[in-house]
């Protein structure tokens, strides 16, 4: 049986129309599905109203005991829950998740060498016998907060949970993990929005690596989608939120499968 | 079967010792069980931090929109996944959710003539269906916050939702509903805590009503209590939190039944 995971980010949920279109046509996929979603700028707003400074290090928000504090409030209660009511009032019956509910999603701390990232969590473990049970009569709506089952939230990157996800789901579904962002697809020229590569295959990848055509930042997105299809999902797809329907499809944005 | 379902408010939930100890004793219950938690002190600290005036009327909140993002984020994200936290660490496999979530409660925008009470829901109906097919895997820890299935989440008084809880389960479950508060039970003197009347008649409720002997902040909670009573619920506990064990044994606290 298909599943569908797809994950939206920030320029789709601080964006209120676009996030109601998205979230009609997620409510209108024909079969079972998850949707991961990260922040969005609401926590760096209210870090700033709070008065918490914000530090990063490698793109990640170092993430102290009152900022696990916020992220766990914004991620988990705001937007998760407006997500879940909207899609109800889609007649969507969406059921929203932290990796903490039903043990769903076990972590640890993030430990890496002279770094302190605070309380971030590397998924250890998806609970995949609760999200298939869930599965038969809810979509699932997931915040990007997990937990070390021995008391602690962590917060937790939502690119890496919809991945671990779909590499835990494959094993009893035909998983299509799509990533949202805000261009159409891996582009042959940054420039133009039109150059969307339809396939990409580990190769041709690895050749365009190689001529430095693909930009830094897809890098390591692109290495997660091959490490995922080759561990057994059935096909990554990278595009544009506002092309949902197109996507699911595959006749937009970039799709990797393992051939 | 056995269904108890227990409401804690904010003297126990801004306590971390307290809840801590709390948390140990319900996850130990060995029988399907919900808990339902209200705010604490939490929303009204970072409603003045944000410079959100806040304004009470007949001892409850007026929700306007910010209000509503406010205890949507400490209600259903900050305090209901630590609670699911804290009891996944106790070997208690909990889930937590809000009325939105599978469409669990729905609700309606109070309207009172005269009085605005903004984003503030009364229950229209418990989605029993939903709440008996997760109890079968899981323990439910309930925020306060419900949504009238067009989009809108609503605030709702914890209390009722416990109540409404209560009666849509008796159907199915012999249900015993617990109500903790900040004393040992219903008091023949408000002054002398060893006062507790263990067993509360209608009959002797009323007695004690015209005799002026029980307080006016109790009437109400009385009256909920008999009327879930008669509308099936098996019996209804009112005592210390810090006594969990001996409520759920009905060997503290003040019980009220149908007979």
């Amino acid at each position: 049986m298909k599943l569908y995971i797809i994950k939206i980010g920030g320029n789709i949920i601080d964006d209120e129309a676009k996030l109601s279109l998205f979230l009609q046509e997620f409510a209108a996929i024909d079969a079972p599905k998850i949707l991961v979603h990260g922040g969005g700028k609401m926590a760096t707003r209210m870090a700033a109203q709070l008065g918490l400074p914000q530090e990063m290090q490698d793109g990640r928000r170092i993430t102290d005991a009152a900022t696990l504090q916020l992220v766990t409030m914004v991620y988990a209660g705001y937007i998760n829950k407006n997500i879940v009511s909207l899609l109800q009032s889609h007649g969507c019956n969406a059921l929203g998740l932290t990796g903490a509910d039903g043990n769903a999603i076990r972590a640890h701390k993030r430990i890496v060498s002279g770094i302190n990232y605070g309380f971030a969590g590397d998924v250890d473990e998806v609970n995949a016998t609760l999200v298939n049970q869930l599965l038969a009569h809810h979509s699932l709506v997931f915040a990007p907060i997990t937990h070390d089952a021995k008391g602690q939230l962590l917060n937790t990157n939502a690119d890496t949970i919809a991945q671990e996800l779909a590499r835990a789901m494959s094993g009893v579904y035909d998983v299509s993990l799509i990533y949202c962002f805000e261009k159409q697809g891996v582009l042959l020229d940054a420039s133009d929005d039109e150059s969307v590569i339809p396939h990409l295959s580990k190769a041709y990848f690895e050749k365009l690596q190689e001529e430095r055509i693909i930009t830094e930042g897809m890098i390591p997105k692109l290495h997660n989608a091959f490490s995922a299809v080759e561990a057994g999902v059935q096909s990554v797809t990278i595009g544009d939120a506002a092309q949902l329907s197109r996507l699911i499809e595959q006749q937009s944005g970039t799709t990797i499968k393992n051939v």
